[in-house]
């Protein structure tokens, strides 16, 4: 019998050093790709293609593409605020380009400075280029939703609002949507509500993946809820560093070790070997020295006899 | 309609002080009771009943269940690890005794030096006391199974050893049972697994509240799983101070503050003012100001709109 994979994908090279003053540089960050990848992480989203001069931290993200591309059997994301960046990020070889649409309409025009329409719009424009290359070098696109568990400006975002979004990103030509909780509002309920109510508005196979937040403590309590609802890949971040320069008041993405060793632990494949993975953390203290590093399971340690006399 | 109630059991003034070195005075706890009661917070465990050479820290629990007991309408609760411990807890007038029955028989012989043959033996010198007391008059009697996830010394607890002990638990004549994480080992599934067995041996009444630990930081996940299961009480610690000292490597309760919030924000009714709640911290800070005081919900804040406009 086979264990259910359920894949972990890691944001930190993007969500956690864009909310890194220091810039880590791209030695440093190709050997932390490489060395995840090395342990096992299915997927890494490499940095954003947004203009350097608003995050200085990611302007090297075509090079650590192009770096991330010869590991095989990675998966190498990246996402991009708008059409410049989606030309960017097709032009770097990237397996998938993420956009996302903030829930918040006032978050969004904050965050990339256009309404609603106006992304549909951009979105439409990005799904035209993608069609321009051969199908077999397709990216695969996705419209995340952030801000869709609430929003610091906005509060609560209303759930008729994220259907129309999600509705709006699969009719404009976007492969899957997202969800993300930006601000941390997120909990087991609601995330079990709304990835119900999105999931029979768009089809059980285009929602796939949530992006959370652990602001409140509720990171993984939100992960369990999901996975008893048809969500099978997660965002999270190494050593938990990253949030959302742009919502103030969020912080920290799930840590990766502590997700990948629950799932690990309830008897999910992940692909992770956990003393691996651990060991990364070395090469972000190592360049970033002044960094917190998060994470519960490094600080407490692997239970006894783990894996194998430990698992369920 | 009515909100499903679940109760949060406050155990920082036990499990939280027996592992700080610095005694917090009988004046301090006694405030720190009478305002987590006025929060709203039903269950508060006081104290031990042990020696006061072993743990100094809750030498005074006597005079604390005194003062408790005064607070009109809180379950006032306490451990102890034996006979004469259960004596000077019934002396005192508390409201519930739990007595732990580690699963590990070697930290069982670390901790109260029994096997667990002694142990039983013990509890049904215990109950045999109590039957001695009016029935309007004698206290809850828990036996709490320590160690039920697994054991920093023993590794993983076969299920088996969980179930033989619950029954006798229940033979020896204990209200009902308990199941601690005193190592922070479990996981969503294992406390599926083991609730769902455990309640099946015990009948669905006798097994209703948990003890987890947050060491892995997965404590609020288990607290998710165990809702769907038919847990309807939570051991928390304010600030999440505490742990096991005879348990080398376990550490932290759940916070008190970021439980009551997922609960509330879940729809749950737990009877809880969280803003009171959170001014709580403000008193064992003052005390005890080298001890760090744990806590997301409390680091970031309440979300916006917070409770009318937020909760599910």
């Amino acid at each position: 019998m086979t264990n259910k994979f359920i894949e972990i994908s890691e944001v930190g090279p993007r969500d956690g050093l864009q909310n890194i003053k220091q810039i880590m540089p791209l030695e440093v960050k190709k050997a932390w790709v490489s060395a995840e990848a090395s342990a096992g992480v299915p997927e890494i989203e490499v940095g954003s293609f947004v203009p350097p001069n608003i995050l200085p931290q990611l302007a090297d993200t075509a090079e650590l593409v192009a770096h991330a591309r010869n590991i095989p059997g990675l998966c190498v994301a990246a996402l991009v605020p708008n059409l410049i960046g989606a030309e960017n990020a097709i032009r770097s070889g990237v397996h998938k380009i993420t956009i996302p649409l903030s829930a918040s309409e006032t978050h969004s025009l904050k965050n990339v400075n256009r309404t609603h329409a106006q992304m549909i719009d951009e979105i439409k424009n990005i799904v035209a280029l993608i069609k321009t290359i051969p199908e077999v070098d397709r990216p695969k696109f996705e419209g995340g939703i952030s801000t869709a568990f609430g929003c610091t400006l906005e509060g609560k975002i209303k759930t008729t609002k994220i259907l129309e979004l999600a509705i709006a990103l699969m009719d404009a030509g976007c492969d899957e949507v997202g969800l993300s909780d930006t601000t941390g509002y997120a909990t087991p309920s609601h995330v079990v509500k709304l990835v119900k109510a999105v999931k029979a508005e768009v089809g059980d196979n285009n929602l796939t993946s949530l992006h959370i937040h652990n602001t409140r403590g509720l990171g993984l309590a939100n992960v369990v809820a999901a996975l008893d609802h048809g969500i099978t890949t997660f965002d999270a971040s190494l050593g938990g560093i990253g949030g959302c320069p742009f919502a103030p008041g969020a912080s920290g993405n799930i840590v990766t070790e502590d997700l990948a060793f629950m799932l690990d632990s309830m008897g999910y494949d992940t692909g992770i070997d956990l003393k691996t993975l651990m060991k990364v953390r070395k090469i972000i203290s190592n360049a970033l020295p002044d960094e917190p590093l998060y994470g519960f399971t490094p600080d407490a340690g692997l239970p006894k006899g783990y894996p194998n006399a430990y698992r369920d």
